[in-house]
């Protein structure tokens, strides 16, 4: 392109700054957003003076290597995203001036895979330059991701006219699991507020949606051999999933890149369980006799590992990803200690008064079984605090405080681990609280070099006790986003008041594309606010 | 009706209750929301197990007094509030039994008010009986008061059919000013979620929205007289409120018996003013020059009281009620230190070194602008903590921590007084926050009933900082409900565990009519949840 052009444009820019800048100074808004900044950071990224512009009827992604229904959509997903609603797609306009950019090349190089997986290459490079704009990557993945990054970088300069700079990015994740959990049990999230926090979940390359679907508090998983769970143990009909709902969502991820993993935690957090299924649960004992009150799921019964079985058999079938999280998190042992067939069952095993012994045998059946259907699994740190031995690729997820020690000994013991304790986004606190989860870091503790590449990455968590569908959105965003920069861009950008501009314009990014993501940085605005309809 | 007839009916229903409630135990819902049961609590309240069904198709308000456009969109209104949408609205039905309901009379005794005032009749009383339901008042806003009531007491059976108990609701406000503050300077708010926010106000018996519509961040209010100040002082073009927007939210305020006060704070807090008005801001010095910044409005030139005439001129006749809020909080006096013709305006005055002086010939020279255009005046409590002079209706906001003795001093002095230390909403934190704010006594001060009486209020306050069209209702609502109930039911309604109940049943109806209210007592849910546009 001629270089007069891109410096009329790149002045051009500069001066709509300006403009809102002259009344902006730092006793107005906290923090000054940047300006076609992606979140989070590439590993390596830089951007010339050179603008291009691009019509907007006039553009078009192209597949140049494989491509696959998740790249398609991936296309026509972005044309809406970047330039919203165009009168007429793909308009033709033979004059267009060099300077401009017609279309992004996408070359792909392996063939997609189905869904996505733990490992999967999510590596890219984009190059927009004057030769034109060149996106490659090894997988599908590679592509969504190094898309979404393209998306950031382009800017609305009037109804019909974009830009994007020159810019250079070669991108990797630095961790491979970058998870996101939420809670469906303590509250019901509607599948529209699911999908919707999937896809702001792909805006900050997440990858992995920890669905903890039931708990204590209700069952909202409606299971094909054993129907009465939800029946009974949802809080009604109207807050439960179906199986259909269920593919729904598995599907919306797919496309997405984000890998579901399901948490169905035992043998505690598991009282909606025992409404529908028959002595599952321990009874426990106020002296000789059951006082009404159950416990964890009662480990001294063969009936138990018997419904284990048939349904984890179905887990395995309904969701695709070779992980299911399996819980083992705050097992409490008072009930199993008041039940006399348990106290005869811990002599039988010569496990002494040792429940913690009790506790390994269950989860090692459990383990066993859910091996038997051909699947991986995640687990609370407390399966390994409580000594119990797990397969040598069992996954373990710290998330107590103290992480620093826990994921010290749990990557000594040899497990892959994932972190966490600093990232629960449901403890919410007055002000600009996101430095907070921005300075963690999952490599701070001691600990071999061996034992650090056992970390393979992290999760932010949303539990479920204060947050449903009029909340969970704008409570999560952009806060889980400070979360995913740390997951995927490099250990060294951890600088939260250099973050602050470009999350600003992340935070009013999400808002322009229909998510209420929530105010955190302090007095300001966005050029376009969240609106509801009237 | 016949005994039989309300007798089945009432078992009916706790049929349904029962039928929830079997799999809803201690363990997995927190609190169990009431059935039917007013929000805030009415002074005297009965029920009786006679129970009438309401055919939506065949139900209609009717006004057996008084009656004008606020009665008139008051029946509209709740019309679809409490039976949804009807295919066919008042459908004729001939045969309907006795022990059904097809009309609340309402009579309305005094000719309709225009606007609503600070000490309006708020108080009515309501029958529904076998003899028929009615609603007496002296005044509209009773009867909108009333109204409300009314609504909450029906609970949906069927798609047409409804039901309500037997009731005796004798009812007024304990306070007369039960205000909410919103803050649109720090962020803008919508016309739409300010009227969103409106219309659960009226639902929680809110009579003021206390508007603090500019601060130092922002100038959203268009000026007719002075239209740069929104110009240069709003964020942008597209955060102000025009003069037509401002008229259709006190439009929409008026026809909720909802007053309008605006706030319009200085000499502190207004730096945005500055960026139009030249030299109504102190000019800073460091040594013997300006420094570029600027500190509270000029109290020294001749200038800035010639400006405050004709701005305040412009809002006497733009805002209907008789009261504006002037603010006066947090007045930084270093700026005004560092300037020497402030040093020089003092020495004039003989004010010596006391800039509180200062600062009270400001407010006394305003607050005689104000009175001059004929309108009251409420204030901040700082104004009266540095001693000035203010006329003795002047109603003085208490904000600040350890408001009992602040309260016991403003009301010695003679002023009226309003109470928000302990109601400041934007204050999070994690969990059922609310019992915090239902624990604040207004009269938990040392004073006579003398100086009790001169406690007209409070206001919740939501503060803009954190909060935008994204979070502001869900994290105002129902928080802000528990204010309302201090300030409208009787002084011994203030038990947070009896009241717990209630306010879930409350934020489960909020949600039915549209309002995305946020949980606030654990897990849990509603019969029916909030959901967005797919």
């Amino acid at each position: 392109m001629a270089k007069t052009v891109a410096l009329f444009l790149f002045v051009y820019v500069a001066g709509i700054v300006a403009g809102h800048g002259e009344y902006r100074g730092k006793e107005t808004v906290s923090v000054t957003a940047t300006l076609g900044m992606p979140w989070p950071m590439p590993q390596q990224y830089s951007s010339t003076q050179d603008l291009f512009t691009i019509n907007r009827n006039a553009f078009k992604f192209r597949a140049t290597g494989q491509s696959c229904d998740i790249l398609e959509s991936a296309f026509f997903r972005y044309q809406t995203i970047i330039f919203g609603l165009r009168e007429e797609v793909l308009k033709f306009h033979p004059k267009l001036r060099a300077g401009t950019l017609t279309e992004l090349d996408v070359n792909v190089k392996n063939k997609c895979d189905r869904y996505p997986y733990l490992g999967m290459d999510e590596s890219y490079n984009l190059t927009i330059a004057a030769s034109g704009a060149i996106l490659n990557s090894n997988s599908v993945w590679g592509a969504l991701r190094g898309i979404e990054t393209f998306s950031q970088l382009v800017l609305q300069q009037s109804t019909d006219m974009f830009s994007v700079n020159g810019t250079t990015v070669v991108d990797y994740p630095r961790f491979q699991h970058r998870g996101l959990l939420l809670d469906t049990s303590r509250h019901f999230l509607d599948v529209t507020i699911i999908k919707q926090n999937l896809l702001a979940m792909s805006q900050s390359k997440f990858n992995v949606f920890h669905w903890h679907i039931v708990d204590d508090q209700s069952f909202p998983y409606t299971s094909n051999n054993f129907p009465d769970m939800s029946k009974m143990g949802g809080y009604d009909s109207r807050h439960i999933y179906t199986q259909d709902q269920i593919a729904e969502i598995i599907e919306y991820a797919r496309i997405l890149g984000i890998r579901v993993v399901p948490e169905f935690d035992s043998p505690g957090h598991s009282q909606s369980w025992g409404k529908s299924i028959k002595d599952l649960l321990t009874k426990c004992y106020s002296g000789s006799k059951p006082n009404g009150q159950y416990g964890p799921i009662d480990p001294s019964l063969e009936s138990s590992y018997g419904f284990l079985a048939k349904f984890f058999a179905e887990i395995g079938k309904v969701f695709p990803d070779h992980y299911v999280h399996l819980g083992g998190d705050e097992v409490n042992f008072d009930c199993w200690k008041s039940n006399p067939n348990i106290t005869a069952f811990m002599k039988q095993k010569n496990f002494g008064t040792d429940y913690a012994k009790l506790e390994e045998y269950y989860v090692q059946r459990l383990l066993d079984i859910v091996s038997g259907v051909n699947k991986g699994y995640m687990i609370w740190q407390e399966v390994v605090d409580n000594n119990a031995k797990v397969k040598p690729d069992t996954i373990v997820e710290v998330w107590k405080g103290g992480y620093q020690a826990e994921m010290s000994k749990v990557t000594s013991l040899g497990y892959k681990t994932l972190l966490s304790s600093c990232w629960y986004l449901n403890y919410i606190s007055y002000g600009t609280d996101w430095p907070k989860y921005y300075s963690c870091e999952p490599y701070n503790f001691n600990g071999t070099a061996e034992q650090k590449k056992l970390v393979i990455g992290g999760e932010t968590c949303m539990w479920g006790e204060y947050v449903d569908n009029t909340n969970v959105i704008s409570r999560t965003w952009p806060r889980a986003s400070v979360v995913a920069e740390r997951l995927w861009s490099a250990q060294s950008v951890k600088d939260a008041t250099a973050a602050a501009p470009r999350l600003e314009e992340h935070r009013c990014r999400m808002i322009k594309r229909g998510f209420p993501a929530e105010s955190v940085n302090g007095p300001g605005y966005c050029p376009q606010e969240y609106s509801i309809p009237v």
